[in-house]
């Protein structure tokens, strides 16, 4: 079965994705012409499943130190890959697909710890990364092979695991004349700068640039929450902000944060941007006697300025970008992307969406490539975005 | 590289098995000529390495709910990755052989936690096991393919993922024309038996019997520690046992034990025959004023006695059986195997070294077996050992 699947050109792949937000399972069917830089993605199926709340609660539990132990991740790694199971058998179902048509699912597995540098006083805790949801176990039960836990392979090698995502990017937005931005607006905001390369470039050429740019909606949807009453959980397609006008010495202020003149490669989450933050910036502007709408239009304009000014300081002085293309829930927030656009005027700001692939799908679809390269056999990691000291193979297969 | 790898019709592996008892890592490089039933092993190199005092503690620390967290089973896993790459290298190294001369590593992993049956209350901690020793890590360090974790494919199709070893008793130590008992004397005593078996055998048609006898050596062992105020850690060669005489009426009460009465499958472990259960035997014959000679001896006796009274109870019966070829520790004990002879006139005792495997070698063969297997895409779990509904392959592979 392996050696016939080693021969196929063209491979049908269930990209399997569960982020450390923690909110669910995301699977993207595709079909796979070549590897490496030569992959063609066609999409044929994407789906989400939510975790209910007491898997949801559980999971919490076990990603803290306090509140787990050897036996909870032992049973939560079966336990999880049943889930992923589940959601793949759906997919297929959904898509009007037989498990047969499905040759190789591709997980990224549930992140429950990630240590990106080794703890200099503790030996026992190197650099290091556990992505739970047993392979085997989710081969067996879709009966399809399972490539999958990619990011120890990159640490190996010197890299740090993270962030993998530059590398869809790359496969799927890199053009030939244009350079691109490719900039993800989840909770947190974070980029990859793809400059124009040529029709036969190679991924060791690749001279990417990626960081997280700051908050996403992170700090955007608390103050929705908060300001409603906690009625809204985000600004639906920014028509809140639109009313509002932005007050630019807060916004200055917002700026001034330390994180963003650091220089890349960084990431930040919720330990900077997160409730704490807001709760207290909101208190602030409030005091000040801020209208609740120019309250929301200034946090979206925070998120605007902060992903223009990393451009500006830390991309544009180094690459020609022509494009810009938004993915993530900010992508539906029609006041952020016009900031943006009037904030980068020699860039056409677009969406991912326009490209065919569905910005919700594409870590999903990422995890495919992933997979796909295993079988293969070449090297899927980017050694620019994860400081790897050379391409390798990240993955393990498991066989139904 | 992997597709020249699935040609070859002989592979070098080298086997790493590291033990519950968290003692150390035993490698056996072997040549392996064809597959499953069919496999022709020649043991090549065998090396053991012993895990240093502080490591030995982290890892108990591990093995428990108490003084476990998810931090500690990410760190570790590449740790012991690590511990087993040294490993290997340095086992070439003695062996005089170049890594590339080897096609494959196959390892079983560190166990931290084993769950061989559901827990009905808690919907979070299903059958599971967990072994650590990152695959990917392993494969990078090396250079070399690997193989591993394969339990949770056993446990995936209904198996209890242990015992493993009877796979590798029935294809390293079968034969056409003589049933044979494999005996394991370790800490505790495990046994399978393998009836008969024509030429062309599949593993499908074998009915073995396979369950841990009772104690091995720990009873034997804690007794000859106390007795020798701490200054011995076994009996060599039995020598102790022969000058004693065992007492009869001592031995039968121990032989009353509910374990013994148990039917297979069954296992045990320190729960029952630890230190606990020892120490207080020994008070108990020391006041009936037991000459240390004698007590070594009726500890002797009763290792012996429980093993043979286990065959008359549950094999012999059931099938003929020609030979008993013993391996652990308990194949030096001199006074052990003797008396094993007397109660078992009608079989042959003799040990795995004279099949020209090495008792202590054994395991790590076995998990060479199962990496092959992997590579030559057949089943390599033992339904009628695990209790699995099917044959099924296990084990995940990694690329260097």
């Amino acid at each position: 079965m392996l050696r016939q699947l080693l021969e196929k050109k063209s491979l049908v792949v269930a990209g399997l994705m569960s982020g450390t937000s923690l909110d669910g399972i995301d699977v993207a069917i595709v079909r796979i012409d070549g590897c490496g830089m030569n992959a063609k993605v066609q999409p044929l199926h994407f789906e989400s499943f939510s975790y209910d709340e007491e898997l949801r609660e559980k999971l919490k539990a076990l990603c803290s130190v306090e509140h787990s132990d050897v036996a909870q991740v032992c049973g939560m790694n079966v336990v999880m890959a049943e889930k992923f199971a589940e959601a793949v058998l759906r997919t297929a179902e959904l898509a009007g697909m037989k498990m047969e048509e499905i040759d190789l699912i591709s997980s990224h597995g549930q992140t429950v710890w990630h240590i990106p540098l080794a703890d200099a006083a503790n030996a026992y805790l190197p650099k290091s990364t556990l992505q739970i949801g047993d392979l085997s176990v989710l081969a067996k039960r879709t009966g399809r092979p399972v490539v999958g836990d990619f990011r120890t392979a990159d640490m190996a090698v010197g890299g740090q695991g993270a962030p993998l995502a530059p590398y869809g990017d790359l496969i799927l937005f890199r053009d030939a004349a244009k350079g691109r931005i490719l900039q993800n607006i989840g909770g947190i905001g974070n980029c990859t700068a793809i400059p124009a390369m040529g029709e036969t470039a190679r991924v060791e050429d690749a001279e990417l640039i990626a960081f997280d740019t700051g908050p996403g909606n992170m700090v955007l949807d608390q103050v929705v929450h908060e300001l409603s009453g906690g009625q809204l959980a985000y600004d639906a397609d920014g028509a809140w902000a639109a009313r509002g006008k932005v007050q630019a010495d807060v916004l200055e202020q917002m700026l001034a944060h330390p994180y963003f003149a650091q220089l890349p490669p960084k990431t930040t989450g919720r330990e900077l941007f997160g409730k704490a933050y807001t709760l207290a910036w909101l208190a602030g502007v409030q005091a000040q006697g801020l209208s609740p709408d120019d309250i929301v239009a200034t946090a979206t304009a925070f998120t605007a300025h902060s992903i223009a000014r990393a451009y500006e300081a830390f991309i544009l002085p180094r690459m020609e970008i022509a494009e810009v293309i938004v993915s993530g829930g900010g992508a539906r927030n029609r006041t952020l992307l016009a900031m943006l656009q009037a904030l980068l005027p020699q860039q056409a700001i677009t969406t991912s969406d326009a490209f065919g692939i569905s910005g919700d799908a594409k870590e999903a679809i990422l995890f495919a490539l992933l997979g796909n390269d295993w079988i293969h056999g070449v090297p899927n990691n980017l050694p620019s975005a994860t400081g790897a000291d050379r391409p390798t193979i990240m993955g393990k297969l498991a066989l139904p």
